[in-house]
């Protein structure tokens, strides 16, 4: 049973997303499919529109095998721990034969050859990134920059695109892993990553699909752009008071963390970095009202310079509601990759993965969820515990569904 | 101006009040009347029904020539520092002649002489008082019996009795203080003071009347029991969705806090003894639906046992709702009495008082505010911040109010 390896957050799972899964399977000649999946909280540093055992039901239901939660250490992420993480996970497994991950490229050359030169210079590259940052450009714009000097061929232009900026992560990840995961690459086609605007009968971006259902307050719009399956989970999770979920739906505890912590306690989370938590005070006291549906929105644009990106500011913020400090997510920590394979669901496919994985894998394969596992691990248990306070009503059964919850088993699709 | 100091919460100000207040001025033969008022977190641990601008409003509309705010550290205290926070107040005041409280006694003979004999003996009562909650029993028993074993003619029924319990305090504070302020009380009558039924045509305790108007979620049915003031500011905070207010509205970010906080922290807030931070890790994981309106209800549920009363528990929970720690309440801090009077409004009369006050005050007056004042001072101001959390819309403007909001002026009633 050849293995290919999907990277996902399906938020939620669309026509495009099956369209890739289709795609990689042939392209990689392989017959089951693991997907790694972002948990509650996103690489933007969004909450995810609707809870990932959810989300795990679409991805098997399109056909995937078996379904891993991404920690929330890696999945609200930079991309470059972001990617380090998710493919830490995939290699981890110790039965997966390619990675395959969409990009605007569709080229894996390019990608491969700034991977290499990325790892050969690491230090030229952090002088010129450095460069870079000193000229007060974000992050991003700074890392593409000072690749695109590094490495003959890379133009900036295709480097910045985000598709393309994760796929050389996921090809130096792989590097730094040493992994035997063989990588390939499809062209993304029709929408791009956070396109808002739905420019084809059947494809749109899972942006646009949110913004759609957001503005329409009603799933009635999202039929042609996502498979049944889809449509009927959400609209399960809705009538259930659990979706939608976006950052609005935690203004008042993310307005409780701000208040009860000084700029000093502040800078002890992850992601508060250079002062922001001065920023931060100053912004929260000019807020519009809680419930207006614009008040992360507002303090979003009272944080924004040239210099911190929107998503950055997110998932600072995030970090803030979570409650996750440096110490946690230190770079020390990171850099282990994740320390164990939490089993969100499997097919019968699957199953006789979780048994070869079972002595293939490189950490302990995680089914039943309890306190002390590893500190990453209880991280997702609380994160779960968060999101749960932005349901309708949220009971203790939502609180702790990780204590409860059996990895979902669909027998086949 | 001879000048009568009562201690209030006016949650919601009601005709019993306002026959105390007539009573108070005519017993003790004072032409103005200084309320010592509790902000938006009460005696028994709960947060006030309406905020403390609203209440200070009905105070002064009912005839009261000057309130001042009680601080939050004081008042959601056990008898003993509610007693001396508010007393402190009192005699930093300068001017006030008399204390004027309602008991369910009505004689201050006893009261008095019981206040002297536990002056005069205090390691007497705590040997007393130790034996007592060796046996089990709860803080407010095990007082009223050591007290009836130390005071001749003390009877332990009557001392039980909250406001009689309350006014035995009050009368210790003012000996702890060595204040020239002259006690007297009258008799409650009619309605006891968490008396939940009805028994009388005009007159209902706050507690029977916060129960009609949250069963019935209109203000129909408490006319006959308050003054026409409180239901029209009553009205107006709540079609503004700045009212009624109670535990429930507060059952996510206490949550929030309850899972951002390891058993090791929550020993770290106020109130939370021996080892009470395990039973409420236990106790969270069973609660019914956060919006159900029984989660507050839910978790004192769990938690109460015969050694602690709902009430004591309530404030533990309110002080991890607060953020408030030991070390920032600790007894030392709580020793030094009231460190600032702050204005919450005035008549022309209290204006002369003010005047008055600005040489006979024996702390600052406040009428001001501004961070770092007092770390007293502070927690007011982030308590009405998360209180504002409760409201329906809660704006920048609700949740900093202290910041903007000038003492209520009312030229006279």
């Amino acid at each position: 049973m050849r293995t290919v390896g999907l990277i996902v957050e399906y938020n939620p799972l669309h026509n495009g997303h099956y369209y890739h899964y289709q795609q990689s399977k042939k392209t990689t000649n392989c017959d089951a499919a693991i997907c790694v999946m972002s948990g509650h909280f996103l690489q933007r540093g969004e909450p995810a529109l609707v809870n990932k055992w959810a989300r795990a039901e679409m991805a098997l239901r399109m056909g995937a095998d078996l379904v891993l939660e991404l920690p929330v250490a890696y999945s609200a992420q930079p991309a470059e721990w972001f990617a380090f993480g998710a493919v830490s996970a995939l290699d981890a497994c110790g039965v997966v034969d390619n990675l395959c991950f969409g990009s605007e490229s569709g080229d894996i050359g390019w990608l491969d050859a700034a991977a290499d030169a990325l790892q050969q210079e690491p230090e030229h590259l952090r002088l010129l990134l450095q460069g870079e940052l000193k000229r007060g450009a974000a992050y991003p714009a700074a890392f593409s920059r000072a690749v695109s000097q590094l490495v003959p061929g890379a133009r900036e232009e295709e480097l910045a695109r985000p598709n393309n900026t994760l796929g050389l992560h996921y090809l130096i990840a792989l590097r730094r892993l040493g992994s035997d995961i063989v990588p390939q690459t499809i062209t993304r086609t029709k929408a791009e990553y956070n396109q808002l605007n739905i420019t084809d009968k059947q494809i749109a971006s899972a942006t646009a699909i949110r913004k759609l259902l957001f503005e329409a307050q009603t799933l009635e719009g999202i039929g042609p752009f996502v498979p049944d399956y889809t449509r009927s989970i959400l609209e399960r999770e809705w009538n259930a008071g659990r979706a939608p979920i976006n950052w609005e739906k935690f203004a008042r505890p993310l307005m409780l963390q701000l208040l009860h912590h000084s700029p000093e306690q502040l800078a002890g989370f992850h992601e508060v970095t250079e002062g922001l938590e001065h920023r931060i005070r100053r912004a929260i006291a000019e807020l519009p009202p809680l419930t207006g549906g614009a008040v992360v929105e507002g303090l979003l644009d009272r944080l924004k310079t040239r210099r911190y990106t929107r998503t950055k500011l997110q998932r600072m913020l995030m970090r803030i509601l979570l409650n996750h400090s440096k110490q946690q997510l230190a770079a020390d920590v990171l850099r282990e990759g994740v320390p164990y394979l939490r089993v969100l669901g499997f097919t019968e496919n699957g199953r006789k993965l979780l048994k070869r994985m079972k002595t293939a894998a490189k950490v302990p394969i995680v089914t039943k969820v309890t306190d002390g596992i590893s500190p990453l691990l209880d991280l997702d248990i609380r994160a779960t515990s968060v999101y749960a306070l932005g349901y309708d009503r949220p009971g203790h059964r939502d609180l702790f569904r990780d204590y409860f919850e059996q990895p979902l088993y669909i027998a086949s699709v």
